[in-house]
């Protein structure tokens, strides 16, 4: 029987800010990418996820970021190696304690925002967030994109790799994510993703953009869960998964 | 043999700014309050601290602090017990990770500033501290002050609870500290400083500002670093106690 | 003919997170209370803010704050006078940049959340706040409440007080608020809400907790719109003035 | 005569930190450059620097930054124009409030650190910069490099652009600064550097590091304070240059 994965971004709010349906989107994925507090994420929004993933059996992974509320991680910074291994250190020995707390822990680790797409591509930053994960943990995970330095640099290292899909986002015909700058970089249409993710998952390919069809690899799939359109098909992609006979299940 | 913990305040730099020697201290105490991020200490100079510390063998703490980076931890804050409880078990998980990384571990917790302060009296927020403690690790000692409702509520969780002497200050009557807002509250002289340590450390009394002789619990003793004057004082009191056959010795 | 100010918070997202509905609100009050920063608006929030503001010809106000974006202001924060009297001077000088660049003005200060009730009767930041409003300009209102030793230590430095009730909060029969720590100290029915603000404008009187009628002075109603309930509550009490004949003018 | 400008960067503390000697670079320059709170410089810290220069007759500029207190504003940070606009109006107003209740005015504004750098290519960010100062006040001049993006952007708005030379840099053959990556970048020999000084401002050239001689334009000098050293040798330059005949005073 097929099995995957399926995460999301949760714990995003701020102090008296909220941001997305944390609880909604518990009942949806097997894994969840909290924040760890330099994106997003208060440690007491962090601590209320963390229990409301351990109560669900949702597996917590530490969603590590750029240090940048006011840009919600979103813009590069150009931080120097070892001031980044020690930003990323710090973020998941933080959330390790509120996860533990919680009686659950931190599975593995996703890099959020401008991190997760700049160590597509750049070496020193690729390789001083993998280290900064070697060092708090060997055995923990890196969920991320196939293909990037990044993998490359935490397989350097002994880690496992877990590579991950976008439900909602369109494929060039050489696996790169089409840039959201371009018109038809997201998907809308809840049945269309279902289906998209379905033969990802089960087929172990995805139409391309420009008509052809792609192979690709899928531990996890990504959904959001930051507008009720975005619950909506959150919730399709799973219904869909069931349906289909395949199985949902933490990859950590 | 008589033995004592000496204890000091580092890693409170952040960013481009320093504050104190840390490398002349690590030669001086057996136990570290390293800054966790909350009122100092950018998680690259915590983690060369740790990794200093480690070094020499000097016991890591996680000196925990409101959220106060401009104020330095120095001001009260009337945080909800929720907030204060997830604030501190984020700091202690944060400085665990860099701790961990360097080979050692966070041995204990001391609170910082106005927090340590506030603790002494504030019921909800001594509770509250108490709590996030105890929910990351119970095993873990607490340093503070004897006699404080922090101190009570640390023992109704059953943490072991680790009585300090202030070096340099003055002591009332009741065993309170002389405010620092009072013109005798610090002692400068090196010699007078060394004196009352030894007398706090070996025979379990000091003399109080209004001339009695007053009783006093200590394992460990607080110095500080944070100037050329004060690293000088330390040594002195680091010299007089192995001079007088007292062993230095980490109490965790 | 009768004439009033309603006011609002407004401005108060942060990057990503946003809070209330500003454009709704504009549309209903006469002055808007602008956050700076430091509990709450990052500058392009603010800076668009201003925009809509002056395009609708709604007065901006400086509403200063304790520097507690996780708190969001409301908590009490022991900052020492010349802290806070530069805090506040910074705050109103940001905005001024963002309000005039708009093609408005801040044209009055109206501190927020813990703030706003420390200087009730907190003495020291009472006139620390007022010293910072008069040194940044000695022509500024002040909005607040009534009897306070932050408006008496306005009225010593020569500036304008302008007291405002709370639409939706009960009194006591000595004039101050009933405390949200109480059962009855919200109301929520649109109706008696807008009962009660026509009371207090016209008459100068509500009724207070205990039954009694009490006198009040109003120069500005204070209404809230981070809610979809609360924009409503705001709608009925503008259309009842309008319905009364009661002018909606800016007082500054 | 031959006139001169002598700037340097103040106010950079933040908090409890300090860094650099204010009082004595104050008595040594006639412009300062004084942060403005995103890279450095609490609001306390900046009022004090203010009364301190408006005391001395010295010219206040903003200097303003990308918003990053742990990177000390040295981090290229991928800042929207909309958002480095709206940061940019929002310091120059915070600090215009607390020179101006200091008895003095912001005079220009000269961008810091990364910033700095990266407006002398990158265009968008150039742009958003002087589009800010323009909408704070179209008077206030701008400190930077000659042949920058940042200066070409401002001439089109009409902005005076100020020139400046560093005293303790190398300089290539077409202009621009040696890279502070290459061993050579930085001076320091007082006699050298201020022979190199009264060189620029009277001759109008410079020796290359490839031993080539070239032309420099220059309205005003900058040295650095943040060492003894580095107050050492901006005495040395602002002695000879008054040895020269040269007159130390403000462009603005």
């Amino acid at each position: 029987m097929t099995a995957v994965d399926l995460n999301a971004d949760l714990g995003e709010g701020f102090g008296v800010w909220t941001l997305g349906d944390d609880d909604a989107m518990l009942d949806i994925v097997t894994s969840a990418n909290v924040a760890c507090g330099f994106h997003a994420g208060d440690p007491a929004t962090l601590a209320r996820v963390c229990r409301a993933a351990a109560h669900r059996g949702v597996k917590i992974g530490a969603q590590v970021s750029y240090r940048d509320l006011a840009g919600f991680g979103r813009r590069f910074i150009d931080a120097s190696p070892e001031d980044l291994t020690a930003d990323v250190m710090y973020q998941i020995g933080a959330l390790c304690a509120l996860a533990e707390a919680a009686g659950s822990a931190v599975s593995y680790v996703k890099p959020h925002g401008a991190l997760y797409n700049s160590i597509v591509t750049h070496r020193q930053q690729a390789h001083a967030v993998a280290e900064a994960i070697h060092a708090v943990d060997p055995a923990l995970p890196v969920l991320g994109l196939a293909g990037s330095v990044f993998f490359a640099a935490a397989d350097d290292l002994g880690l496992r790799t877990v590579p991950e899909a976008f439900a909602d986002r369109s494929y060039r015909a050489d696996g790169q994510l089409v840039s959201r700058r371009e018109r038809n970089a997201v998907l809308h249409d809840p049945d269309q993703i279902a289906d998209r993710v379905i033969s990802m998952v089960t087929k172990g390919r995805v139409d391309a953009v420009d008509g052809s069809t792609i192979p690709i690899t899928v531990e996890s799939v990504c959904v959001h869960g930051d507008s009720p359109g975005a619950v909506h098909i959150a919730t399709a992609v799973r219904d869909r998964l069931i349906a289909e006979g395949v199985a949902l299940s933490p990859f950590s």
